[in-house]
């Protein structure tokens, strides 16, 4: 066989992207498909399919295809569906995998999104060879997906690796998805470092701030980082905060399964250095002395539009 | 092959328990030792080799025995070292495994005392046959053993597994061992027990208790057990507040790796429902939906005194 193929999808709460990808993790080709515009599943899939066809016919066929990989938010690698996503416009529990099988005729492969990004990792990013790692998306939300010996963990019922529902301040912040208070995804999200802001603000009336240009409606984590980058004081203490906080979650995963790397992906990552710095202080100030100094925290090295994509098509590879 | 044996020891901060153990989990003979009253590691094993001798040859000779399993606190299982253990005389790094297979000429398999309780809930306790689970022992300290997919969790470097570390209440309760604020063992240990009990009597100085007739030497986490089942309702707040705290660091530990079954062993455990209900109820409390009323929280059903032997022993069929 010269090039087998695999299709590569990431379903997001606004936006699925899906691409057709090689062995080599090369991108063959690509498009986007709004999810929110197709509230029924099958409309859907339909809409997929019509535009995943001419690209895998531009491919070379289906017969080149060794299947579909899919990542997605509360997605069961066991099971294949996804099972009452928050985030999703999809309620309930939705037989995706094999939905996509019927129609495509090809075995696909679903796990949840944070998971497909750490197979991406695995596979084509900075955690190639390494063993033991955790990946944590730090979008809209948090996800996580952890390594341990080479291999996912998917735990007993395949939803394991919700790292962002951990409780890291005991009464903190509420979530409105899940009903919690405290949630590292309440923080160390994109959604979290807005509400940041919005406290800061409110709890020094008076000091200077650019973010007070923007309303409510218009502030944004990436303003957030661009205020900040100017020198605008609040906006710098958002990320030191964040960063303390994501650094105590960090702290206690690693004192779980001890890994050796974590990868950061995502949107917020783009803050760099002012988030990168508190978030390793803060790591490195909570473990105990036999975990100190060990571990590396880094940035995913792959390029953010491509990872989910070649993630969910790296699953194909792996399950072949 | 009639019947192969193993050693199986656990190694604690003031005794040291050791059996002879067969296939079947039964402890042929056992004994144990001061580990306090022998400052000198090379002391203490030529100690031990004194004792173990006879009960060697009194079950057949050396060469029944596949091996000697050691649990230990620090114990790592890559390198067959204890490594700075706060609660053991010995200090530094003790190559314990080697000085072992020297003495014994019995390969010797070492790994922390959590993870070898852990085994032998595997394979003699009650999470036999259960691929996805957490032994937490509480005692002295906090300890963890995580089974995923069949395998102890050792990490990269053999030092995953310390629950009792991760931080459930930022800024919390000091740690004298570790210098962290607001641990797991800070308080869901026998210790922690005892300083919640402690904080409480102080924190409603008339408030009428049997637990205001013990001195602060008498005092321990049993007397407040004992006080709580007489009725006292401080001491029954004690319990509360220690599953509260339990609970919340059980839904994390779920919303990580997603067990079937989570085993709790150890002393503190004698506390019967009065620590089960508010644990589970906590925890169910602190899960998001899609991990509710699905993981089961037990005590485990090895006898103690037996359980620590069986684990360490355990290692030995493990790894053969």
């Amino acid at each position: 066989m010269d090039s087998q193929l695999a299709v590569g999808i990431d379903i997001g709460g606004t936006t699925a992207k899906f691409g057709i990808v090689n062995r080599e993790g090369i991108i063959i080709e690509q498009d986007r498909l709004s999810t929110t515009a197709h509230p029924d599943i099958n409309d859907f899939i339909d809409e997929l399919h019509n535009k995943l066809t001419p690209m895998i016919e531009r491919a070379g066929g289906l017969e080149k295809f060794i299947g579909i990989g899919m990542g997605a938010p509360n997605g069961n690698y066991y099971t294949g569906t996804i099972e009452y996503a928050p985030n999703l416009i999809w309620k309930g529990i939705i037989p995706f995998a094999q939905l996509m099988t019927d129609k495509f005729k090809l075995k696909t492969t679903l796990t949840n999104d944070a998971n497909a990004a750490a197979v991406g990792e695995m596979i084509y990013g900075c955690a190639k060879g390494i063993k033991h790692f955790i990946t944590i998306t730090l979008g809209t939300g948090v996800g996580s997906g952890i390594v341990i010996d080479g291999r996912i963990v998917v735990g007993h019922d395949g939803f394991a690796g919700e790292l962002g529902h951990t409780i890291i301040r005991k009464g903190g912040r509420f979530h409105k998805g899940t009903g919690s208070h405290g949630s590292l995804e309440s923080y160390a999200s994109a959604t979290g470092v807005r509400e940041t802001a919005f406290e800061f603000l409110a709890a020094d009336p008076v000091a200077p701030s650019l973010l007070r240009q923007y309303t409510t409606e218009e502030l944004t984590s990436q303003l957030v980082y661009e205020c900040a980058m100017l020198g605008d004081e609040i906006a710098q203490k958002v990320f030191e905060f964040t960063g303390e906080i994501l650094g105590e979650a960090l702290a206690n995963a690693v004192m779980f399964s001890s890994p050796e790397m974590i990868v950061l992906f995502g949107g917020l990552t783009k803050a760099g250095d002012l988030l990168m710095t508190p978030t390793v202080a803060s790591m490195e100030a909570n473990l105990i002395q036999v975990f100190k100094n060990k571990v590396k925290v880094v940035y995913s090295n792959l390029k953010e539009s491509d990872a989910a994509i070649l993630g969910a098509s790296a699953l194909v590879w792996d399950i072949e």
